[in-house]
């Protein structure tokens, strides 16, 4: 659990930060669209906290409630953001496959969560910073996953049995390209700096510049024209 | 984690095990139709740990595996079995409301941790013991919002991208009464003197009769003309 409610007044919502690029601009956007959120992420037994630590930054610069929920998803193994197994670098990213970083089921088990803090909370707008290109073989980032869970939360909680008022899971990078991501998030002010993207970063949080991540990540900033504050190792 | 692998051979698939009358029923089910199934449970903060015991018993009396996953439910409140709320007694069952036992999202957390375990184990069918009378106002025991996760769980994994063989959430007892379930593992063998369902047992893990559980436990033994095994506080 995060420190004390520091949420501006607005309506509840809640956002799944990650402390990555896209989730920094959800939140960017929630608050742009006067909601108060409370951004909610996960230790789940990464090989680095450095994560975590940047998701908690950045609820503070935009002085939001944050919510760190430990899940032990090393149980299930089969990833290689958990397990050890090696994060395969310079891959070929057009290759229609599911990469080895894929986690299982871990955006269902992320919105889970959300969906009963969300319940709790009262509030109805739950936030993911799933995006087309981040899709790159996840099937978990689809739109159509999406648009499945929503019906899913509205099944699942009060509000569908008593509300009129249904829960909606917003994805509003959805169909935005990394270049347009970073675009939109220079406009509303988020501080990429305060943000990490690579799956393997060293001891001080330095990216490695050639996994999958890294590397759409860099090419969004320079498509985006704009200058890429990333520290690499 | 569990002890060792003890599963016999056969078609793997993952059981939610509550400890329950219910979830016995249904791993006996699985069993019987030639599953080798893994039983999944959770500690997530219960106010007995009576539950994942009767689980742990019942895995080791069908020879399965058995993981308990740790997961921190007290996070979101709300809840009369997670919080320190009383658990009411000689409620009116036949009110149109959802009680406070009612823990926020709590089947949609318990079926995206089955699903990541069935997709590491490569497993395609998931068993969940919800069925019509405990619906009593669970939103997430109907059977629609069963259907709506099943539609989830195959555009979230890799089953829903590479794969013709879909993964099925499989509710075997969802149209029958609590009376039907009991007839049903009392033919199938089930033990039902292991199971714990009380909301509200004491030290002893003794049940104490008046929770709305107890009483639709109790009235189904009655209803089945089986003589109920329960020991009472």
């Amino acid at each position: 659990m995060g420190g004390p409610v520091l949420s501006p007044t607005g309506t509840p919502a809640v956002v799944l930060l990650s402390g990555g690029l896209d989730s920094a601009t959800c939140l960017a956007v929630a608050r742009a669209e006067g909601y108060a959120p409370v951004g909610l992420s996960f230790r789940y037994g990464q090989r680095h906290d450095v994560e975590v630590e940047a998701a908690r930054r950045l609820a503070a610069l935009h002085g939001v409630e944050h919510v760190v929920c430990e899940i032990d998803l090393r149980l299930f193994g089969g990833s290689a953001l958990t397990a050890e197994v090696e994060v395969p670098k310079d891959r070929d990213l057009s290759a229609d496959e599911i990469p080895v970083t894929y986690v299982p089921a871990r955006n269902t088990i992320f919105l889970a969560y959300a969906l009963a803090l969300a319940e709790v909370r009262d509030a109805r707008d739950i936030f993911i910073g799933v995006n087309a290109v981040d899709y790159s073989g996840y099937p978990d980032c689809r739109p159509e996953f999406v648009a499945a869970f929503e019906a899913v939360a509205n099944l699942a909680t009060r509000a569908g049995v008593e509300g009129d008022d249904p829960i909606r899971i917003r994805a509003p990078l959805q169909h935005l390209s990394k270049a347009e991501i970073i675009g939109l998030g220079t406009r509303l002010g988020v501080d990429y700096a305060m943000t990490i993207s690579c799956y393997d970063p060293d001891d001080q949080g330095r990216a490695c510049g050639r996994c999958d991540s890294c590397r759409l990540r860099a090419g969004g900033f320079r498509q985006a024209g704009v200058a890429d504050p990333t520290r690499y190792a």
